[in-house]
């Protein structure tokens, strides 16, 4: 690797990620911070060196030491390597750039001031951007090897409640949902958060991956983020309409907007918080079903019984809740090896809760 | 195409899709909103009806209509569309997505339970998810066609400045930088949104869309966004640190972590602000940067031309954001064809800078 600014942030950076990954250093070119460029020089050992004043040569203790814009042009054509770090800064980066490109080079670029002034010169697609924002963009637009998948949950009817008044409430408080319009099952669910439970084994399943975990997110513009191995996070953000999934599902043609977009300036800020199990009981199960997965069809039997005497009246929220837990510590040694056994323990798991 | 749960919020939402993209429905299925059930029969006109109670079959008009769970099967059996969209509430929608996974079928899956139940047991091959959460993290995972990119600015160190003080501004004012540590030059032009200009730039040229744009994102968290055709909008989050994109430019391996993962939790809240011309009066260039991206090697011959004055202390930084913009208007009907058209451009940019 060729590093054109190695005392710069951009350059400290870059060797601090060469000393990390054993990366050689064939050459370093730096300004006038001659003391940090000879720490450099000392632990990289590049074999060529360039300075930006050619009468301070003297003063960098290596056998091959060039200086000056010339200096840094033949220092490139004396380099073999096939990538070329440019952190230059100013105007001073953009000769570099464009010999680097005439000597077939892969750049790696952060000064900014080659595309600023040239970009319409340059073969684009043998640069690799390092700026923080245009990373960003490149990386929105590539794949890679993802760690976590991370869901939102609006927090659903009860989210500004005290917990002993959520413990309390009846049928029709739970189906007062803050952000969607949707049918009474989903919305209790939401209320109680075993729908996002349910969602997190949706996601165990869809996408073979059980580092899921959700958090909440009270306007329900982000709806999902990944979380990456490298340290990246990325988030996908969309109206409240259910109309976009459905319009993928159905393959339709992408060229016109299925929603407006959102409008980022006119949505206030947006705030992450975590699922606490004081407001949200269920939540307490998240660890023992991503760890079984298929303790899933315990879960939905013991909801839809629990449900149902909610529904009627019989109880309100909070015993709806217990039962639900309790039921399912019941049956969470069990481990349904085929469909049948599937049909089999869901009949089980209703009747234990209806006789609570 | 199969729709089971027509009557509910996602199959009228489907229906809505059906009929913006002239897509034909084979079979219907509802629950007991027999009403609107006769009005998705009168305009899409199914080969194949079913309704869940079987006594109340003779109230649907129309010549096939089956009741039940039974029905619902038989229904699948009889049709013939590649795709089902199961929309069904509860664990009703289980056998349905077994019957269509068993006919070989493509499932679009907005029924929470059969994944809850029996994910281990079915084909997710076959199942493209209809929840907004599950679709957002398919969205992140797969790429789709970009309609606009947006990069985010700190606001730099004037952001809370009062205009008329920004103005009277020195140059050790403007190296306060909010986020970043980086060296003079990036700071001042942080400080009067030339970087951010630049940046527009950049990616104009490195993903040739000149659909880009920028807003204020003052914990510098969320790096960069994009904005797709359908109506999505998806983020970039990366801690402040830029070994990110340089370990992506040097093609390190990415199976450690290059950063630790945002804290999602502890961030606080994230919230988008406009650029606005009374506080960065660089930002008037903008359209036409955008329009005639050329005139790149004018603003930055101005921008670093109108600084040194600046740094030595001849005049505030609103007399070096005046010079710059006089500057550029008196060059903005250049449009350079070659190199050496853009080197002679530059020259000529900055002698009647320093003439100002």
């Amino acid at each position: 690797m060729v590093l054109l600014g190695s005392t710069g942030s951009i350059g400290v950076n870059t060797l601090e990620i060469c000393r990390r990954f054993h990366l050689p250093v064939e050459a370093l070119v730096a300004g006038n911070n001659l003391e940090l460029l000879q720490e450099q020089i000392d632990e990289f050992q590049p074999e060529l060196v360039a300075i930006a004043d050619p009468a301070r040569i003297e003063e960098v203790r290596h056998p091959r030491v060039y200086g000056g814009q010339e200096g840094i042009l033949r220092l490139l054509e004396e380099s073999a390597s096939p990538k070329v770090v440019n952190a230059l800064v100013g105007t001073a980066g953009l000769r570099p750039t464009l010999k680097a490109q005439e000597l077939g080079r892969e750049l790696a670029l952060a000064n900014k001031e080659s595309l600023v002034i040239a970009g319409a010169f340059l073969d684009r697609s043998r640069i690799f951007p390092i700026d923080s924002e245009h990373f960003g963009l490149w990386y929105l637009q590539n794949s890679r090897s993802v760690r976590r998948l991370l869901l939102t949950a609006s927090g659903g009817a009860f989210r500004d409640w005290e917990p002993e008044a959520i413990r309390r409430a009846a049928f029709a408080d739970a189906l007062k949902h803050p952000n969607w319009s949707m049918g009474d099952k989903i919305t209790i669910d939401s209320a109680s958060m075993a729908n996002k439970l349910f969602e997190l084994l949706e996601a165990r399943w869809l996408f073979d991956n059980s580092a899921v975990d959700a958090l909440i997110e009270r306007r329900s513009i982000v709806h999902a983020l990944v979380e990456f191995a490298d340290g990246s996070t990325t988030a996908h953000l969309a109206g409240v309409d259910m109309k976009l999934p459905i319009a993928y599902a159905l393959e339709c043609p992408m060229k016109e907007p299925i929603l407006e977009p959102v409008d980022l300036l006119g949505i206030g800020p947006i705030a992450f918080e975590a699922i606490d199990t004081e407001r949200y009981p269920l939540w307490q199960l998240k660890e023992p079903l991503l760890a079984q997965p298929k303790l899933g069809v315990v879960l939905n039997a013991a909801n839809e019984a629990a449900m149902e005497g909610f529904r009627r009246g019989d109880y309100p929220f909070g015993v709806m809740v217990d039962r639900i837990v309790d039921t399912f510590h019941c049956f969470e040694e069990e481990e349904p090896k085929t469909l049948e056994e599937v049909f089999a323990l869901d009949r089980k798991v209703r009747e234990y809760c209806y006789g609570l």
